[in-house]
């Protein structure tokens, strides 16, 4: 086996490697929250990607993160090449990412708990129902009662009368915190009014709640997609090659997907477009004030991990037609290799009509089908999933759908109780608590090179009035287009009735036609204002959120919009985007940039959504302008094609 | 055969019945340009709809409209039942909808006029290709030199010097006004600076065009849609019922697919949503001031017909799987009927994950796919295609999918010369003017019966200020809900910050839960402002895109947003919307409503568009909120459901 390129994940031996390498260098009982890839340095790999033959491969190192007894925790960077460790830092008062086998212990903590057990009573459930109380354990995110030194978590409470019951439908009104520590709950936030469990009927989607409700419907019938000579697609290790696009497909722990070396072959010529695109992060307020919801907004990258979170698809595949797999490889506490089989897939999907024209003097015709391929790993954040497509089209363009589904976060609501609008009672007892999720995508653009310049478009009438000599009839619109030479200059927001967009443009590159500069524009309409208010919690520690774009200039170690170590942050301090960003005077007019935006959607709930939400996808466009020459799809072969003169020819042997 | 359903459109032989008795009445020369179904009056067809067996079936009568010698125009509506004419008007200083075959004609006359001779002979063309020379020929739009007494079409010229070259390749500078009575090019509008035709090298997608550049792409492998079993839809005539929805699939000249008595059978009740949904108008005004662009602004709809332009789908079929297909027949000039085979069509696809949670405890999983129902229609505006899809989805979703694709309309640009913002030089003497493409939805709401109410949807946050009592940790955000009780206060605009909607709610129907009302929620993202100014000719014409929601109370021949004879207004009285809302007094709480939305993109060509299109999608959701009691469709089969107890029992027997 050849060895890996730079960008791929670590190989389990390498996971290994690393664990021994800190391991021989500490006596202390180390638990392992992150052993991922740490990727080559830009200054590095862009010679390598740029001509590999002729350059030395950039070695392999180790991002690894240990929690020590007493919570200390360290940051190491190991050179997997020379096994030797290249930085060792203590670093105080930071929670790094809290892993699923941390999530699991708490469970078993809080149903022994004595004043857990006591309050599950005052709700009304007795001791020997204890083994059906569950919890969702969340990071306290930031609680400034308990601050940053304790390694906390929140733990969200149900009882679940049946094993098969909704997880979600019967939700306890007391809120124990957890210290992972001492592995002991350490206080409980108990509600001014109480809300004893209401024992309502269960509803479900399981199948046995269905068959007593009439059985599955019978009309639906078969649907095949088949690709009997294979996908259109080739790989080679993790580098994939379709349609003309070629790109690295990576993964970690915390961004989940990470696609890498984005390039078009155009007409022979590979021109890159990104170096490297992925989610950032997320935050997902909710907005009912009422203590202790203030603290229900999680950073799902950077407090659990979109890669930790991820689905095994070998539980159930979701797609159709042929598809590829990739597995994920993480670190456990001890050390030992997790595997997630089947951890992203890969598949073709059609599109539709991808051109069409008519000719209406005589029907002559062209019409050609699109095919898009689909880079899709699903993860589930407690009740909530996200599957994230990374779509690939033919002509160009970039499309990151993410589709929403999974089981609403739910609180208990008294009979009778007002949700004050802050809810919906979607079931009786269950209110479900508006809230967003808001997505910050990083995009590390390499539009025909590195120095690019990012520009804000908005689509607007002439200054010139109604009747002026310049505007006669009053119909002159167009591209507005607003350099965004600083940091601070690209502090930009949304404005849905210009249909604003971003142009990410190598302004060294003029097209041949246009004499516009080669750009991708960044097409987005599900952007609402962050929802908190300036000053908020939320809008203190989710810092990337307060605008829809920001831009910064290229860092090897700036990937993650809200920092590296997001629990228990309190945003007292900026971290992340606007740390970078600092005084917004730095220069990023023909500069290595990297734009990160922040879209997603508000969610009012409704009983619809209850008890499982039918998905709601959400799209983001990267879409070429001025970049190819013209439309780069003529070449894929139409379903039908007939030119005036073959019509007039027919219609010749028709009549003859 | 059974006799039509009142809203099937009329059939040949009512056509011809229609054109005979109209034909009886007049000594006149009569040219046909409508013949159409006249709607039964709600009042007398929804008790119908309602009782069918009960009631007697409302009688067919034809709207018709005829263009005698003279240009004199008559709107007639005949009874097909008692073959006799209800209603006969002259009217004057209109001009109807302009048909295919009045387009087909301008073309031969320009060819042969000496002034078009001559100005083609100074763009740079001989005598001996004037049969080179071909235009689009638009309606004049409104030309205030001109009025609105004569009957006339602006001619975009344009040079196609192979038969096989691209259409809009090859632009020519000045624009002939035709009168379709005189038959007769009845003025020339010459730009003061002349951009002669410049003989560039042909661009063109054809396959003789893409074997000269090398061949279409051989590296993509089939993929096959198979319904083995048939579609999972039935047809009753045109009634369609499909995974709980039922409705009738109706069909015109103007609008083309209208969707009538749409209904959802949740669990055996046949639930009411929507009594008709229909594009009603459309208008792209082009962003040029220059004369005479502004007359650049189709009336696609009103002024062509999306049914008179929609295309033959028998001459290339656009989709994959099952297809039913539906025909339409109008009238030709002549009183022919003109036949357009298979104009609608109407196939499933599969939808990926319509729902998906795995329990993150155990791994327990449920994985359903979606499924959706297509109606779709594809028409083509001179160089546009507008391929419209009304979908629906297993959820209670509507989704009105629009793809634009086709070629840009072109004018000329003279070498080095600047487009001042206007436009793109997509090709060499190649000028694609900015555009917007603004369409206005008709909804004719239902829900739960026809008295509904309007409400503007906010996502906002609290107005308690961050530290207060009701919001100390400022998280508070809410849906602020604006009744909207007048068709003043339904005058309303986009915001994109609070990603707003419009619910349209039954307000005598709480959900039993929620205590919210029965409702479905306009959902639309794309929604620019109307960019030519306040005042200007396009603003006065297209009252209806002025704002993005106008509500009106019902009336039965308030069907088109900018009234029944588009071509030629001058905006200079109010048509359509706003003579409707007139003073905005008119209550709509609690009554019969319509909701007009228009929505649209705007279009900064770049040359990846040229010489054709790649497809460009828009979307806008109805989504049922509070309308179901829970979940609609937990009853779809699942791909893969284990539950909690199901794992548990599997790992038992691992272990044994």
């Amino acid at each position: 086996m050849s060895s890996p390129h730079p960008l791929d994940p670590l190989t389990s031996e390498e996971i290994q490697a690393a664990v021994s390498i800190v391991r021989a260098k500490s006596k202390e009982n180390l638990h392992f929250n992150i052993v991922s890839l740490h990727e080559p340095r830009k200054a590095e790999l862009s010679p390598w990607l740029a001509a590999r033959a002729a350059r030395l491969k950039p070695g392999r190192m180790a991002d690894v993160c240990v929690i020590a007894p007493g919570g200390k925790v360290a940051d190491i960077i190991v050179d997997l090449n020379s096994g030797t460790i290249l930085s060792w830092d203590w670093v105080e008062e930071v929670q790094p990412i809290i892993t699923m086998e941390e999530l699991q212990l708490v469970e078993h903590v809080v149903r022994l708990d004595p004043m857990v057990i006591q309050q599950c009573e005052l709700s009304g459930i007795s001791k020997d129902e204890m083994h059906k109380v569950y919890c969702d354990p969340w990071t306290i995110g930031y609680d400034e009662r308990f601050g940053s030194k304790a390694r906390l978590q929140q733990a969200l409470m149900y009882f679940r009368p049946d094993l098969d019951d909704c997880q979600y439908q019967y939700p306890l009104d007391f809120c124990p915190i957890y210290d992972a520590d001492k592995r002991a709950i350490v206080y409980i936030d108990i509600p001014a009014v109480r809300r004893p469990l209401r024992r309502e009927t269960p509803i479900n989607y399981h199948s046995a709640a269905i068959h007593a409700q009439g059985g599955y419907r019978q009309d639906l019938k078969p649907l095949n997609i088949t690709q009997p000579e294979g996908p259109s697609f080739t790989l080679d290790g993790r580098e994939i090659s379709w349609q003309n696009w070629k790109f690295h497909i990576g993964f970690n722990y915390r961004e989940g997907i990470v696609l890498s070396d984005i390039g078009f072959n155009d007409k022979g010529i590979m021109r890159p477009i990104f170096y490297r695109l992925s989610l950032s992060e997320m935050v997902v307020p909710y907005g009912n004030p009422e203590h202790p919801h203030q603290r229900k907004h999680a950073f799902d990258l950077g407090e659990y991990g979109a890669g930790y979170m991820t689905n095994s698809l070998a539980l159930g595949c979701d797609c159709k037609g042929h598809i590829n797999y990739l597995d994920a490889e993480f670190a456990a506490r001890d050390g030992k290799v997790r595997l997630i089989k089947n951890a992203i897939c890969i598949h073709e999907e059609d599109n539709g009509i991808l051109l069409k024209h008519t000719d209406f003097r005589d029907d002559s015709v062209i019409v050609t089908r699109a095919r898009k391929l689909i880079i899709q790993q699903i993860f589930t954040a407690a009740n909530y999933e996200y599957a994230v497509q990374w779509i690939f089209h033919q002509d160009g363009t970039i499309q990151l759908e993410i589709k929403l589904t999974g089981i609403l976060n739910t609180y208990a609501i008294a009979p009778g109780e007002d949700t004050k609008g802050w809810g919906t009672e979607v079931y009786p007892g269950v209110n479900a608590h508006n809230h967003q999720h808001l997505f910050c995508l990083r995009i590390d653009s390499n539009v025909d090179g590195p120095k690019n310049t990012a520009f804000m478009v908005d689509a607007v009438p002439s200054d010139e009035p109604v009747g002026s000599a310049n505007n006669k009839y009053g119909n002159a619109f167009y591209a507005k287009r607003t350099k965004l030479a600083t940091t601070g200059e690209a502090v930009t927001d949304y404005n849905g009735a210009t249909v604003r967009t971003w142009d990410l443009c190598n302004t060294n590159k003029l097209h041949l036609y246009s004499n516009k500069p080669s750009s991708y524009k960044l097409v987005s309409r599900e952007v609402p204002n962050l929802l908190p208010k300036e000053g908020s919690l939320v809008w203190k520690r989710a810092g990337f959120a307060r605008h829809a774009v920001h831009v910064t200039k290229y860092r090897d170690d700036q990937l993650w919009a809200a920092g590296r170590h997001v629990p228990q942050t309190s945003g007292e301090t900026d971290v992340g985007i606007p740390a970078w960003i600092g005084d917004g005077l730095e220069a990023i007019e023909n500069e290595d940039i990297v734009l990160w935006h922040t879209f997603g959607l508000v969610h009012f709930p409704a009983p619809e959504d209850f008890p499982v939400m039918p998905a709601e996808p959400m799209t983001v466009l990267l879409r070429p302008r001025n970049f190819f020459l013209n439309n780069p799809v003529m070449d894929v072969p139409p379903e039908k094609s007939v030119t005036p003169s073959q019509v007039a020819v027919a219609a010749a042997a028709n009549q003859a």
